[in-house]
């Protein structure tokens, strides 16, 4: 248990250093080119998954992420103690992330983000971003598990421009990234919905992975 | 077959909310240059190819794509019944991915594009887009079928800059940009042609892969 | 041998509308920033040589590129009828490739560039850029055979960057770039000189390859 | 041993051929877009990595890189003799791939970087730039060998944007840096404290490595 609590620590922790300090770096070079930005935060947040998923998800699973650890839950895979265990190490874990990014940019480490993201837009979005990413874990670890990193990379890296919220796509993260007024910052009181959205989005996909990925009933079909 | 069409439908309006939902965010934040917002729309509908291919690739083949369905269908591996119920769930799977784009960006549902494309040299390069993405697909199913995914992924994402019309190839895609006044819009009475030239791209590329990807007659050769 | 020079055409063609068409779209949209449009060069390029190499290699060995075929001949695993009749192929193909990349972009279809690329410095780095490309390609042929798309896609689109020359690289892509005054052009009398180089450089890295890629001759080693 | 040394050297002189030259591209190109330019640098160093890695791993394992080389050393996996000529060689190779930069560039062999990165934030990053490429090495190393290439490409590519150092995190790469007063330099008196950043991050993520990635004790662990 130990371990694997390191692991969603390490790797949830790592996982905010990118967001938010890519998204620092991103915003200080791009000379207020935001597009510009947001292609360097969507390229350095889908490599770190990429490298994070990899070399944990053999210890851990390499949820990083409450959403997915709660499908694990539903779908029976994950026992209700060690949910728990590691949905409270990733939330721990992401808030540190953010306050190791503040300090090597030499910012206050102590912030709450003063950025709007509210709206049916950004929470369909994000419910969308959600069920996504949940579908694309469930359909890796049917057909293609040696894939899964590389799918999780390339889906946020996709998603961060397909989906109007920039798919935060997990609580953990959401949660974190209220403590930072930088790029990747979101008010704190409109994190609520983002994770209700998020929530729902998991278990919506849970449901249509059980039809879809179902297993083969006739050679045939 | 209710699976494969659920996998086909699910597949083509992902594929659609990347094309046009990367667009638009990529228009919104680019600040006028179109090279950036091409580059982010590329990179996102090849990481959103990829991400679908492999995950609904082992349910419905993932053609996402009448094109792709009928070269299936002349090469004897796709049963007329079910090519026709592919390509309906493709166009009405493709529009619906469109509207759910604009519903994420708080845009007008129903919408029809006014951007011009058209011409002799958008349709040759349409026609030679749907010729090149066939014959990766042959290829290969014949040689790499682990690496469809990536190869398909990478060749649009290619693509969509060596093309002069930014690489449709893929009827479903013609009509559904047809509803949308965004980015990544056609003009519906441009959206014929582009569809005859993927046609006759896709039939000159199973003629062509015919001969290249032929068994091999002598170990010598 | 039709199939393979069949490959060869083919591959070598599409290389020239993956080189030149992502030229002349980067060099229009990205509104006079040479680097964006130079960003967008280097990643169609790549995308284009994975693919050609996945679904060609199996065929031909996916050389597009008389160094490429002198090395194999020189290493003897390409008779001299052979090799000579890949590398016209090339040729051909190669100018070829860049007529219909005009085509679809409404040019001009017979062109003569007027871009300098000449000097002790593009030399040099053509020299080292084709070296490289040729070390790169005997180590995937050594180590990882399944990696050689990659290892050839993304050598590519690292090296338009880190080569003063923007790694041409390969004879019959240079003659072919100078039939076009566009983005990718090079001036036809400036290209022997590139030629030069680049044989030079293939040389060299097979003999480096043969001592640093030898078969290891202690276990301890 | 001379196979590894001439492997290391080739490995270590390109990829500060890449680091240095792309930097020298990128900012000639970027029209003042130091985001860009990063973007670009990025890009570039992370496709060299692959490459070098995949063709250069099975015959040196592709250090090329002191802090990496200690790692070995400490577990014990390169001795003491090999390690120092290693490093010996990284050291020299890495100079020589800068000056072979300015050759291309055409720009003065000679020089020393007068570019300012100093202070407890740049410290902190390399520091963590080291921890987590090293983390990434040994988790590869343990669950996925055969992925080592594109986990330590992208990695880099990735802590490019999300450390405040741009991700030195290797000696080698730090002292050759000091030599060239273009994009990726580094003034030579700043050099030690990020050497000494670095070491502290690999010994680290050594003891880290230990713990998260032991052996399995138990099945339900």
């Amino acid at each position: 248990m130990m371990r694997k609590l390191l692991a969603e620590g390490l790797g949830t922790a790592f996982l905010l250093i990118a967001v938010v300090g890519s998204g620092i770096m991103a915003e200080a070079l791009s000379g207020g080119s935001v597009g510009l930005a947001l292609l360097a935060n969507a390229i350095a947040t889908g490599c770190a998954l990429y490298v994070l998923i990899t070399i944990f998800g053999p210890v851990s699973g390499a949820h990083f992420n409450p959403a997915v650890t709660l499908v694990f839950l539903i779908l029976g895979e994950t026992p209700p103690r060690t949910a728990a265990a590691c949905i409270v190490t990733q939330i721990a874990a992401g808030i540190l992330g953010v306050w190791i990014a503040h300090l090597m940019f030499e910012l206050p480490i102590l912030q709450l983000s003063t950025t709007d993201r509210t709206g049916p837009g950004q929470w369909s979005a994000d419910l969308i971003a959600t069920f996504g990413l949940v579908l694309t874990i469930l359909g890796g670890v049917r057909y293609r598990p040696e894939c899964i990193p590389t799918l999780v990379g390339l889906y946020i890296t996709g998603a961060y421009w397909f989906t109007a919220s920039t798919s935060f796509a997990n609580p953990a993260v959401t949660i974190a990234r209220s403590y930072t007024d930088t790029f990747a910052g979101i008010l704190s009181s409109h994190a609520p919905a983002f994770i209700v959205a998020q929530l729902v989005g998991a278990v919506l996909a849970v449901l249509v992975a059980g039809v879809v990925f179902a297993p083969d009933e006739h050679a045939a079909d």
